[in-house]
């Protein structure tokens, strides 16, 4: 067979095994979850052994020491990936819930009932506990899931996959409800996207060329996340203090994720005391500030600002900042350059809490919170699958829910349309 | 301008113009579309002289006095596209609904809230009253959009569209939120496919080349639903008399539509007495069965079914039908040949309907009644927009809240991450 055919395979194999996974009860996908968080410890060495295969051709191409940090397993972090899965399992299952029910005048009853997806396809890079913590996540929503991670971890995930798969095959469950594509060159991936006819939904996780390259290839429909260029808006109102802290951690916790702050904006009325005060106070903390004109007329040492940074995702200590036209410039300035990620407001008026709530429509829109808890567990969705900055489907960090729909159930007794 | 930088413009200021719609209130949107309503009858007569001339070009191409029929506006019709808009006006406002919110431990309320999608696209075919229909269903859910109808409706189409936008207008409501686009080439759409930038979503309506089409050229997401392929299984415990009533409502009422019935399944421990039955019901109505092994042995006078009749949707007085070994032989066939759109079973076995709901998952699941109900209308979404049958954001027939997505609000009070 050649590597097209393989794949076809794969993917047939994981439609025709959707429909077992999509029947289990949720006791026994917990079960399923449950003793494969157990294999994984008990197979730690082995996994840690081929690991340390990926290692040694890491370091024989020269990846960096933090790429070889995110790429390296010890007992330790086997035991985190067995734990993410046991958080899993504890989660609600969202199959079979019924969102609603009503009657209609010829006495139907009208519903609608969640259901899995079908076939999840995930494409990743690096780290390999995404094969363990997106296979528990697809898997607990009833799906089947067809994973394709990065050249650099083949081992690692292979040896992952291969464990988990033994768990299927124990209960009887069609182990192709769970498969690793294990070729890893571009071919494994543009062929997996052509399997509209098996795989429902394609995940890509990983860096904007990754998710780029997918979607130009895909023709299955793609839940995607380009970048955050995450905005924080300082009211007129805004307590100061409160503003400094947020600030500060939203750009300064951890620079390098998608829910960093990217751009600082600055009510013009109050631009006279907090621009050189936030000015102080994030120079101090070693972060560049690159100011439009009105800023840097109050922080002459601000790097001028061009068109191409309201556009950055830095994923670094450099923040973008300018001075705005109350709420309507913030506004304004936020719908021409979000990217619909995470943007939140500092202010101490009702009122215009309440407009920057309803008019602002990026995935995650807050009133005095960091950015940074723009995340499936810290919004309380349990565990992440992903985020979406594309309003269809889903919109914003993606839990359990996110991988399912809803079909409508309708019961009669003999209804004909009239 | 070239034909595409016009669409590019169109599209743009589609895009500017879904900011000022995502911001009106329930109230204004309602009044905008009432006086829409009144602008479309008190413009009726412009209306039928426009389409007259699409008749009369369309008699010249020949068009079949069926096409002619629905392309034909009169000035009952006109009141109807009236009427119609004033139903979505009398409809809920789904925008700014807040689905749920919940407290996190360290006190942020974090909920969500249903937004406009931004700017949608339709792509349809000859009837013109798609035209105000559907700019009705976007606008009242905030959204602006963008029409691309058939040659054979432009004239119509464009009075339709001009009448509609005078009324945003006259409200100072930029005009762009309604736009049709009047190039009637094949350009007019693939130029339109490639807004991918100012375009949120593009639902095509028409026969099942048209929708390929798009599919294939699109670059942005597409609600699409190619075809219904419905089936009806008649469980052994199925009463006969509801049985043909439901058959003979679902293959003949409307044979031309999509939620027709395609496939009968027979339960094999009925088919010695149903068979015979219900092959002289639907000989007497003139329909033209095709029956596998099984059921030819018990109605010999039935056409041998091909492979190609199980994925058929006829649209016309004929009905493939097989005998399947009960509940396991029903749901493999329908997962086999589905197109996803309907299913019903007649049963008087509990269990049995249970599982038919929940192991079958095609957007609509039914027991004891018609297929015909499988429509946005007689399920309860007060109007419908189109049927999906993908299942990715929507699935099923899709009403006003299928053109809406939800975002994230957090309301905190000074929260930064630890």
């Amino acid at each position: 067979m050649t590597v097209a055919e393989k794949i076809r395979t794969i993917a047939a194999d994981a439609r025709q095994a959707s429909f077992a996974m999509a029947r289990l009860s949720s006791g026994a996908k917990n079960e399923l979850l449950l003793d494969m968080a157990t294999a994984l410890i008990n197979n730690a060495p082995h996994i840690v052994r081929e690991n340390q295969k990926d290692l040694a051709a890491g370091e024989e191409r020269g990846l960096s020491a933090a790429m070889l940090d995110r790429l390296m397993l010890d007992s330790a972090r086997v035991q985190g990936m067995a734990d993410a899965i046991r958080e899993v399992a504890a989660l609600p299952d969202p199959v079979g819930e019924v969102t609603g029910m009503w009657r209609r005048p010829n006495e139907l009853m009208v519903g609608k009932m969640r259901i899995p997806l079908g076939v999840i396809g995930i494409i990743y890079e690096s780290r390999p506990n995404v094969t363990s913590d997106a296979a528990a996540l697809c898997l607990k929503s009833g799906n089947a899931v067809v994973l394709r991670g990065g050249s650099e971890a083949i081992h690692s995930n292979v040896a992952i996959a291969g464990i988990l798969k033994d768990e299927l095959a124990k209960r009887n469950i069609p182990s192709a409800a769970l498969s690793l594509i294990p070729f890893t060159e571009r071919e494994g991936v543009t062929e997996m996207l052509k399997q509209e006819e098996f795989i429902d939904v394609i995940i890509p996780r990983g860096g904007e060329s990754l998710i780029r390259f997918v979607v130009e290839h895909s023709k299955i429909p793609v839940i995607k996340h380009y970048k955050g260029v995450c905005h924080i808006f300082v009211d007129a109102s805004a307590d100061f203090d409160m503003a400094r802290e947020i600030i500060i951690n939203a750009k300064t916790q951890r620079p390098g994720v998608c829910n960093a702050l990217e751009t600082l904006l600055i009510h013009r009325d109050i631009a006279g005391t907090f621009v050189p005060f936030i000015y102080q106070v994030l120079s101090d903390l070693k972060v560049e500030l690159r100011g439009d004109d009105a800023f840097r007329q109050l922080a002459p040492e601000a790097t001028p600002a061009t068109e191409e940074d309201w556009h950055a995702e830095y994923l670094d200590l450099i923040l973008s900042a300018a001075v705005v036209d109350g709420m309507d410039g913030a506004i304004d300035h936020i719908n021409r350059y979000s990217s619909l990620h995470t943007e939140s407001i500092i202010t101490g008026d009702y009122a215009n809490s309440q407009r920057f709530i309803r008019e602002v429509n990026s995935g995650v829109v807050m009133v005095n919170a960091s950015t940074r808890f723009s995340d499936g567990n810290q919004l309380g969705l349990g565990a992440e699958i992903g985020i979406s900055t594309t309003k269809l489907h889903s919109f914003g960090p993606m839990g359990l829910t996110d991988l399912t729909t809803t079909k409508f159930i309708v019961y009669g007794d003999g209804q004909v349309r009239p």
